[in-house]
């Protein structure tokens, strides 16, 4: 094995899962490290967070996945540093990691834009441990409110607040209110779910500002139409345990606020001592590699590259089609071939849901709206995830959710290790 | 509703929410007061444990059960003493219940035998926390093996221990081994699974002890082909991170152990100044009433009663028909009818499973074993789930799990309050 040209991917995302599997096959050592042993199909951890699907039905164990690719070995591990002249990557637990070819996938997350102690009371959906600890805080407020006899903490407890309008919080708000509106509703007797307040709150001056202003418009109604009140243009300024306060002096009286706004680069820039825009990503070069260092890749939301005038954006597939692209490079390097050349990012739709028969595309050349959104959103979605048996879970656990109006899944399990509970 | 008679009921297990709904349309104000918000299928926990189904595929919302019930509300809530002068149950927040009518179907938990420290290192199998720390244990214990270098060390880790071979423990070893031996086998490359061992300690010189000794001697045959080693007539005298230290004076070194053995009754006697049994059950009358308080019952695990001689057993139809049999005397108090008197149990059965292909019935006249028993001990399982989604979706993932040999909730999620990791 050690004759054999070695390849580290770091990241079991949808980059670098890509990238391991596209280099199935090839005469190469390649280890795939993750803080995680699985595959997390984040586009639909906020149905977990808002109790309409498991944890496993939109997570796979990586093991599983790349069990038959005997080139493959995955490893459980926490990089901490990346040393560039030695090509080693160390772990958390004092290992390193030889490499002749490093790819970097490690992915985003939220940021709070130098508010970290807002994370306690806003936590952000990224990790499978957000969506359950997401899932309890809703659902504990709810079951607080039931108990308490004082209107003002009643009323308190009853309101949620998401901040930012993107995708996830657009999904997440969308959520709670058909949760707190449709499901619950025969649940409680002192406090009546109808009254739930789901409050989102955006900064710019319109929701899904990577969408087309038509689209956005058309999920604004939707969305107050579901019972969300959204706040455009608004500022935060503060979060604790009693809500948010906004830029201009108003506050927010809310025991649960989400936080689905800003996004920072995982580490990477930092571990190679390389350039990095804004959010922490690495700028790369147009064939996704570092500069100065043409046997590294950083690919999928760490990385930083323009295409046409444009940021080509953190989204799965375009996470997938970097790895795609790498495994290319690598496969022509180690045959002798002429390389690929740099990275080209086809757009194939973008989409977002507002809830039940309610989405939006954009594929550009055509804008579709609504319940047909809706439905290609959900035939998209379970036709993306991996394995038949996650698929028809899923798409039986969403025909239960659709016929029935109640989720299962709305169980308040673990502990709490953040803020003070309700 | 005050001047409705009040019916407090403690605890969502089998034999709390049975009662509930058996006073489905009585014109009472009836609570339900539980810790959790979910009522558990205790029967599949070690499932969820070895990572073949999902918590909400055994458990469900106690809200969403109840919700079509107008008679009766539930809360979240813990129960922290009885004044049965007052007639008043206090809960931990400081609120209190008052009750014309008691009903306490708290359950049980595990014992250490006084060694309540051995616990960090000995989690048991009660409550859906329980199971997600087991499989984290468990899983992590074998990533940890395929990155260590010692062979000590990693023989320590392969090693899994279960005190106890009552069905639970049975059961869990049977999975473990199948876990490991069948599903995992391709996962790794540095360890081998099938090299994993499993044992099973039990003081007593059979397993199965509550099964006649011809199907306990099956089983113990099944477990052996299966790969466990079992350890009978074997006394533990001391556990720590290190593993099992034994009367003989001999040590097991395992990284992870699981409790399977001693039955404690929650703390109901202590509330109410009943008598108890060892154990800590309340010795019930033969209508399950309290001694001097006609109006509070105890059922299920945590009432002893003696019928033709033998203890009524600690499982889930027992509890059932409790609930039933209280139900009826509560709805024939109101109705200025004759009670219907002492409780008879009607053992309908005894069953456990080994693991695939392979469990025992007794139904006392008759006794089944291997396939076709298992194949039951699956129907009556899924048909006793409640609701047609839990029914469809365990079918379901068996039906993968069993095809497929894989288990796709594998996934290693939470942290460990518990001891340290390996």
């Amino acid at each position: 094995m050690s004759s054999l040209p070695r390849i580290v991917i770091v990241g079991a995302g949808f980059g670098g899962l890509t990238a391991a599997r596209a280099l199935d096959g090839l005469a190469a050592d390649i280890t795939v490290v993750d803080r995680r042993n699985f595959h997390l199909f984040q586009p639909l951890l906020y149905q977990v967070a808002t109790a309409g699907l498991n944890p496993s039905d939109v997570a796979w164990p990586v093991r599983g996945i790349l069990s038959r690719q005997r080139n493959t070995r995955v490893l459980l591990g926490e990089v901490t540093a990346i040393d560039t002249g030695s090509r080693e990557v160390a772990l958390a637990d004092g290992r390193t990691l030889p490499y002749d070819w490093l790819i970097l996938a490690t992915g985003a997350t939220h940021t709070y834009f130098g508010n970290d102690h807002w994370e306690r009371h806003a936590p952000g959906l990224k990790r499978v441990d957000d969506a359950t600890l997401i899932r309890r805080r809703l659902l504990l407020a709810l079951e607080h409110a039931e108990n308490s006899r004082d209107p003002a903490e009643r009323r308190k407890l009853m309101s949620f607040a998401i901040v930012g309008a993107g995708p996830t919080g657009v999904e997440l708000a969308g959520a709670i209110a058909e949760l707190s509106k449709k499901v619950l509703i025969r649940d409680f007797r002192a406090i009546d779910p109808r009254q739930v307040r789901v409050v989102l709150v955006e900064g710019a001056d319109r929701v899904l500002l990577s969408f087309p202003p038509e689209l956005s418009a058309f999920a604004l109604s939707e969305l107050q139409k579901k019972g969300v009140e959204v706040m455009l243009n608004t500022r935060v300024t503060g979060c604790d345990g009693d809500g948010l306060r906004f830029g201009d002096g108003t506050v927010l009286s809310a025991a649960t606020v989400l936080w689905a706004a800003g996004v920072a680069a995982s580490p990477a820039a930092r571990w190679l001592g390389a350039p990095a825009d804004r959010a922490g990503r690495v700028q790369v070069q147009p064939d996704l590699s570092v500069p100065g260092q043409p046997q590294v890749f950083v690919i999928g939301d760490t990385a930083a590259i323009v295409q046409d005038g444009k940021q080509v954006p953190g989204v799965a597939p375009a996470a997938k089609q970097q790895g795609q692209h790498v495994a290319r490079i690598i496969r022509a390097a180690l045959a002798g071939k002429k390389s690929p050349g740099p990275f080209r990012y086809r757009d194939f739709g973008n989409l977002a849901t507002i809830g039940r028969h309610s989405a939006v595309i954009d594929f550009g050349f055509i804008r579709i709206k609504g319940l047909l959104a809706w439905w290609l959103w959900g035939v998209a979605h379970v036709y993306f995830l991996i394995g038949a048996r996650n698929r028809m879970l899923v798409a039986t656990q969403w025909f239960f959710n659709y016929l029935s109006y109640t989720r299962a899944a709305r169980l308040i399990v673990g502990a709490d290790p953040g803020a003070k509970e309700p």
